[in-house]
């Protein structure tokens, strides 16, 4: 299970490189296998759409009983809402778990990688939360969000919004202007190290202003959180 | 700034290589620096000891104003109690930031490279903790585990003790009591991807009967995470 970091491949660890070239069959959505096809040329590639994943690990768990090497690549980090856990989980369900070898390969995962376009606004405890209720009752999302702000964590949110889905991003900022103020800084990253990039810097009083997909990141400050022109810190607390 | 990633240069970004031997001079944390030596062979080199931030970052900048190009290391990612921020916070204080110019290269943090020797025990919402209170009021720290461990978040929890510092993981651990089980599973990771490597799967209770350090990494569970064998996992929902 290999993380492939962020958009291009100069994020890409040499040993997930290392993992991608011995394998004998990639497995993996599709828009991701496409930013990694120069790497790995020539090789049997299954792909497929996303909301697809228990499909796709057992697609690669199926191969690997088979006795072949399958790189099964995530974008981003493979353990941060990505097919690690599940992947493991189908393994032990399938009583696979003695049979198929595994290993992980962490990679850069989008939260740092759209920390390091904005500046440098995860220097403090801060929280990861996926604002998808797919998988996750919405009201625990909403509990999480506003313990998060209670405790003044920065806070980083995933999946902030589909074509389809605005009210969580709509519900969550109303959450967090519970406890913070409308001018706490907040960044927005779409699509972090590919091309079409885009890195803006607004706040909780104008982020809905933007728009925002399933390829964005927010990051939303702390009360300490500063814009400094074009970047966002968050001091850790040393005397200047 | 140049995030180097965990322990071996296996899992430096080739982005990071390139900055690195791109570099006139390189300034970090001996320890650090040491890990990356191979690659930066008869480069000038600042390394200070531990707590010496400040004066590492006024050393790059230093450099920096005379024109060479300055490669400042942290191991993991820059950004996530590492030396971006405080870099950034230095150049606007001195008014420095026309005349320095910046990029900060992302790395992969040691909480996912921690999960993924662990499994997948990210897979959900979690939080980030540093349990050091040399820059942050103790207080804080006490209040933000108490709403982490309210919301059923996954823990991580950097810097959780040192050879003199141990009030602080024996107290982290009575607070998260409160909320979580005592068979609450919990990760420990030492140096990983290092020589010294070392991961432990415990729990709450029994937690404090290995030894942990500045090295290590702790990840505390959420309701769900379950202990397969050798691995940590928590489930993201998806039904099998």
């Amino acid at each position: 299970m290999v993380g492939t970091g962020p958009g291009s491949t100069d994020y890409l660890s040499p040993k997930a490189l290392r993992v991608l070239q011995e394998a004998d069959i990639i497995v993996g959505y599709k828009t991701y296998v496409q930013l990694i096809a120069p790497l790995v040329e020539g090789k049997e590639i299954i792909s497929t759409g996303m909301t697809r994943e228990v499909e796709r690990c057992r697609a690669a768990i199926a191969q690997a009983q088979k006795g072949r090497k399958v790189a099964l690549v995530s974008s981003g980090d493979p353990g941060v809402y990505g097919m690690a856990g599940l992947a493991l989980e189908i393994l032990y369900q399938e009583k696979l778990h003695d049979l198929v070898e595994v290993e992980i390969i962490p990679g850069i995962t989008a939260a740092t990688a759209a920390a390091a376009l904005l500046g440098a606004p995860l220097m403090h405890d801060f929280v990861v939360i996926s604002l998808s209720d797919l998988l996750t009752p919405w009201e625990l999302i909403e509990k999480r969000l506003a313990l998060a702000a209670q405790g003044d964590f920065v806070i980083v949110l995933y999946n902030p919004a589909s074509h389809r889905r605005k009210f969580q991003i709509q519900r969550a900022r109303e959450i967090l202007l519970q406890y913070k103020n409308a001018s706490t800084p907040v960044g927005i990253v779409r699509q972090a190290y590919r091309e079409e990039e885009e890195v803006i810097i607004t706040d909780l009083e104008n982020l809905l202003s933007h728009s925002l997909d399933m390829f964005s990141i927010l990051i939303v400050g702390n009360n300490q959180t500063k814009k400094l022109d074009n970047y966002l810190v968050t001091p850790r607390g040393y005397v200047l």
